[in-house]
This record gives structure tokens, sequence and C-alpha cells, in this order.
């Protein structure tokens, strides 16, 4: 029997699933020497420290979990996630002031499959999907692997331009288009780390509710502030009817449990469980209680206020590193969350210049892979989370080498 | 500013994405007395006794891999899953007599998110899927939520019967459908326990080169066999490029950890790798490890061996019981996994009579739920899995009740 070609039987929406053209260079960098030591300098990835975590507490949790609990923790669960761990998902919401109710609140497997289940939900082929810009690569990927048309509203250093926004609606609109929602990331975004001021947060409300737009609200950032919290939540001032959030325990506690909540109103709520049950049966009880129990028997808030200096620290480091090898290129004083978004020399190309980078023994992310239109070329995303201070100090001085050298040419 | 009805927002294959009319009934059955037993005896779900598994062992397991690799655990992972897993799945898959690459496969959130990235990878809207008669209750639903037609063929108590799938196949072609793959479960199918003989795999096999028809082979309980081994595995005695395979550590190990894999040729596989990657960006690091480390360290083919005898005992509980109480109707002589199908005399519906068995105390699934064409009315699906035996016995005596008096009606 014949090897048959299976791709053309593929389905129409795969054409929009495509690899990075950078996914090849990335493997190189998680190459590591025969001391451990890594080979390149990754301020690439967003990649939480979960080293500061402490892996005896967690011990502790789980085998306590197991004996009180295993024939629980080891079994299917609900499609809609644990009753307690939704309970308790009210109380880290109330933290960032949101009143939310458990019944409202679907457990994911990670918040990025909330974004894809409710890209299934609402999105038909050449839908409309308004971002930033520049926005979260992970959702862009969604978006497009269910054939959304993506549209960019004009950011600036504060966000999405409100006024932009409205234009860009009415354009839209006018032309026939079908908008489905507004993605944003207003806390600490990524790729960029712009908050949204609150009379922004106001007047995006607002414009969404005159042009019947659904706002997503994706915050995994928001407990992570260095200096002060951000402006209160979307979901917080605005009609909760109409805003649908997304939280995620990837960067206060480890993504290595893949575990985070939609808190959807009750009309999208119901279809929301249905889809989760689709795409995963229920996601993983074990994590879940994990993560339950965690919050239960342990001073979370203290270990959240250690990634807060953990983060602190390697953002002072990563910005004065900057402010001293590239004194004049413009990037965010980044007040809380993973990333600072750097602008390069107009004849600079990130994604051209990356190879020399990684040759160099640093790598980051090109900034055309947070655009859906091809821009971002002289920009790119620069991550302080994970690496020890001491090699992002480094790392950046390599980089600011490879920018100088790319400058000359 | 007020509420927003979003559900006219919704994408039309949200219109197949339905609430089980019999959902709200199984709310009921999972109430327990406050002595801790169950007000209903649920023969419905397809729960494993994840009992027998010792959780001091998993503890152990879990406490070694947060010392020694709590930094991978615990942080994300690949988007085709770990590495040392995939080895690993390897050696399980020649436990079952299959040649298999780790290159080739994937690890997914489960078997279930497996099929719904397949899904997604191959289904437009009006696509055929070709499933056996009755089907998976949960493969249906993915299928739906893709707009997929779903083509039920003539099936017997050995499992789909080719020449039936042959003319199915030339008559769905011949009216210009375009059928994009065969869905089966060949080993103690979900929801009729059937076997399909090796001849017939054979001949699927066959008929599907034929016809350029991809088969997908789910294989959740292959191991769990009573008696003796069921026949090779539709991958190993067909050319692998045609055959997508899936696996699942829900039954051999614990559902709880949602991990699942998928073995596919080269040109699905990449493709599912970044379909993986939208809809979870990796699977469950921790979940991976935790299963890789188990089975490195402990026995697992002894706790397999602990888990054929447990449902071995349960099946000939039920089957004796069933003798007994409904010797008159036709029921599935179950040679392995977790279920068998019971015929009911032609005036008996088991949706209608559903309610009446919760009420005497015993609860099952309606044959309705596995067909996605109404059929199945004078059915009903049995599992033995979970229940200890004697709240089996006591289950098939109230079930035996229940039948008699509708029965009579």
């Amino acid at each position: 029997m014949k090897n048959k070609n299976w791709t053309t039987h593929f389905a129409h929406r795969t054409s929009e699933m495509k690899e990075s053209d950078v996914r090849a260079l990335f493997a190189v960098v998680n190459r590591v020497n025969d001391d451990g030591t890594p080979q390149v300098i990754s301020l690439a990835g967003g990649m939480p420290y979960v080293q500061a975590l402490s892996t005896d507490v967690i011990s502790e949790v789980q085998t306590r979990l197991l004996r009180e609990k295993g024939g629980v923790a080891l079994q299917y669960g609900s499609g809609q996630g644990n009753d307690a761990l939704r309970q308790q998902i009210t109380e880290i919401m109330k933290a960032e002031g949101i009143q939310a109710d458990p019944e409202n609140i679907i457990v994911t497997t990670g918040s990025q499959s909330g974004l894809d289940l409710l890209s299934k939900m609402f999105l038909d082929r050449g839908n409309v999907v308004l971002v930033e810009s520049p926005s979260y690569v992970g959702a862009l990927g969604v978006f497009k692997s269910y054939q959304a048309d993506i549209e960019h509203v004009y950011s600036d250093t504060n966000g999405i331009n409100p006024e932009a926004l409205k234009n860009k609606i009415i354009e839209l609109q006018s032309l026939g288009k079908r908008i489905k929602f507004l993605y944003l990331v207003p806390n600490f975004s990524n790729p960029t780390g712009y908050v949204l001021p609150l009379e922004r947060r106001q007047q995006i409300i607002e414009i969404c509710d005159q042009h019947d737009i659904l706002i997503i609200e994706d915050d995994p950032y928001g407990l992570l502030y260095f200096d002060s919290p951000p402006p209160p939540s979307m979901i917080s001032i605005g009609n909760p009817n109409n805003i649908v959030y997304l939280g995620s325990f990837s960067k206060t506690f480890a993504p290595g449990f893949r575990t985070g909540w939609v808190h959807a109103p009750e009309d999208i709520k119901r279809v929301l469980v249905l889809a989760n049950e689709a795409a995963v049966l229920s996601p993983s009880e074990f994590n879940q209680l994990t993560i339950s129990e965690y919050l239960k028997h342990t001073d979370w808030q203290t270990q959240l206020e250690y990634f807060r200096d953990t983060y602190r620290e390697r953002r002072d480091t990563m910005l004065n590193a900057l402010d001293e090898v590239l004194p004049s290129l413009e990037k965010t004083k980044t007040q809380g969350g993973f990333f600072t978004w750097l602008k390069l020399p107009e004849n600079v190309n990130s994604k051209l210049m990356l190879p020399e980078a990684v040759k160099h023994g640093v790598a980051y992310t090109p900034g055309t892979a947070f655009y859906a239109d091809g821009r971002g070329k002289n920009e790119l995303r620069l991550s302080f989370s994970y690496p020890q201070p001491e090699y992002i100090h480094s790392g950046i001085r390599l980089l600011g080498e490879v920018i100088k050298n790319e400058k000359s040419k």
C-alpha cells in the first residue's frame, strides 16, 4: 500500500497554521554547554522564573492532596472546572478589585485554551478580531487558525488609542465587516509591557458598548506590578456582561500545571463549558487541586511578593543595561510583567539580524511575530523574566554589539 | 450600559454544540448520602477505578520529580510533548505490537484533545466522518463541533461490517461528499465493548486504502483485556502513513493527568504540533514528567495486571447479574475495557426510562447518546469500571425491576 498525501485532505483553516520562520533558530537557543550554562542568552521566551518557587512546599501540598483526595485528584473532573478552585479564583480576582462569581468561571488548560475555545465559539472565516499594535503572538496564532481577519488598532506607548479604535470600527463596519471582539492585554502587555491608562479603559469600554463589540481582557500579569498596581481592570469598571476576562496561574504560580480561567457572562459561559468538554473532557483535576490546595495551605501572597521582587530586579538590570549600551533607542520603561519593547534604527531589521545575534550568543523575539500585517521589522521584544541578572546584563551588551555592527553595515 | 445578547455573535459552528438532554439528570447521580455512599448507583460514566493506584507511589514519584527536575516540570514544555515521555510511549505501543517512532508522537491533553486537534485540522463544514454504529459520544461531540456530517456505518457485534463500509463510501462519494476519515475504536469499543476481528481489520484497511480514506484508530482500552489480547492494532498491520493512532494514559494510569498521545505520519504531525501550540501552548509538563517518572521507576506492568484483575471481576459480576436478572436481553460478552451494551425490548425507550431508573437508584447512559442520527432508543450502555462489585450487582437488580415495570406499561 502506497503512502498517501494527506495534506490535500486538510481543512481550509490549516492553510493559516504556519510554522514561525524563526522556529528552527530557537531550537539552537536552548542548547547548553557541558557545565549546564546556556550557549545562548535567551531574552526571547516569556518563561516565568519557576525556580523562585519552593519545590518542597509543592511536594508537601501534593502529598497531602494524594493522601486526602487522591480518588478525586486522579479522576476526570467537571467541564467547568473544580468548584473549590473556582471559588478561590474569585478571591484572586478580588485582589485585583474584581467582583467575580464562581458560576461565571470556567477553568481551562491554561488561558491559551480559554482563548482557543472563545475563538472557536465566535469566529467564522473572515470575521474580524481587533487587537493592539503589536499584540500577543499566541493570540494572533489562535485567531488565524480560525481564519479570522486580524485588524491592528493604532496604539502608542499607552496602548490602544481610543479615537483610532472608534474610527477603525466605523471603517470596518461601513465595509460590512463583522467584528467579533476586541482582544487586549491592558496590564503590562505582551509584547510591549505597556499599561492602558484608566481614562483609556473607560473610553474603550464606552466605544465598544456603543458599537456592540465584545471585549476580551487578557490579564496574566496584573498582579506582577513592580511599583504600584495597574489601573482597575476593565471588567471591574465596565459591565461584566460585555467583557470576558482571562486569568492565568502560569505567571503567579507555574505554567507546568497549564491552568487558567475565563470569566464570562452566562450565555457565553454555557457554550464555553461545552467547548471545553469537546476539547479536553475536563481540565486536569490533579493540577486544579494542586493549585487549590496550594492557595489554601501556603502563603501565596508572600510568594507573589517574592516574584515581584525577582522580576523588579531583573527589569532594573535590563533597563539600566539598555540605558548604558543603547541609550539612544526607544524602549518601554516597564512597570510590571515580563517584557520591554525596543525600537531599532530604521535600517536595522530585527528578523534578519537574529541569526547574527544568536551567533553572538544572545536571542530575542523579532517584532514581526507580534503583527499580523508584516510590521515590526525595526522592533523587538526583550524578556527579563527568566535569566539571572548577570545574564541579562551580558545579553544586552551582546545585543548592543550586534545592533552597532548592523547599523554600520 | 445595558447587557448585550452575545449569542447573536456566535460562530455558526456553535449551533452544533448542544447540551445533552440527560445532563441535568446526571448532576443528581453524583449525590452522596451523609455516610458517603452514593444515592444512585451509577453504571453511566466511564470512570476508571483510580483507587486501584497507590497514592504513596505517585507521591514518591512526584516528590523526586520536583526535587530533581522541578525547574523543568513546573515550566512550559514543547508543543510536541516531552522527549523522554515520547520515547517511553513507543515502548508502551510495542507492548501492543506497534513499531512506533517518537518523532511521530505528539503528546496531547488527553486523547480527547488529540481528536479535537485532528478534527480542527481535517474538517470543513459538511465534510463526512465515518463512524461505527454506535460510536463514542465524546468523538461525536467533537466532530459535530466542527460541523462535520457524521455517517454511521452498519456494524454488528464484531464492529464495522467491511462490505457496508465499502458501500457507504461508494454511495457517499457518488453523491459528491468529501469523506475526511474513518474513526473507530477497534478494541473493546466505547460504548459497546465490541472487538473488531483481525480479518475485518485487514479488510477495512484495504477498503480505506482503495478509496483514500484516512483511518483514525482510537485505542484507550487495548491493554485492558481480561482473557487474551485483542487482535493486532490496525496501525501495526496497515501502512502507518495512512493510519493515525490515538493512545491514552487515562485508563492505564489516571485521567486526572489528562495525558494522551497521537501517532501520526510526518505531514499530519507537523501541523498537529502547531494546532497543539495554538490550543494549549504545550501540554502540562508536570503531568507528562509525572507519567514519565512513574513508568521509569515503578512496575507499571504489574499495576496494569491489577487493573485487569479488578475490571475482570467487575465484568464477571455485571454479566452474571444480567444473566440472572435480564436473561432474555442481548448484551455484549465483554472481553476487555469498561462497557457492555444492552438491547432492550422494542417498547422500552432507554432515554424515557432514565428518570424512572434514577428514582429507583440506578443510572446508565441511554443509547441515543452514541448515535448522531437518533437511533439507539432501545439500547443502553452499562459501565462496570468504577462501582464496587456489590454495587454493580445491586445496580443491575434495580435496572431489572425498572425494565420489567416499563415493559409491562
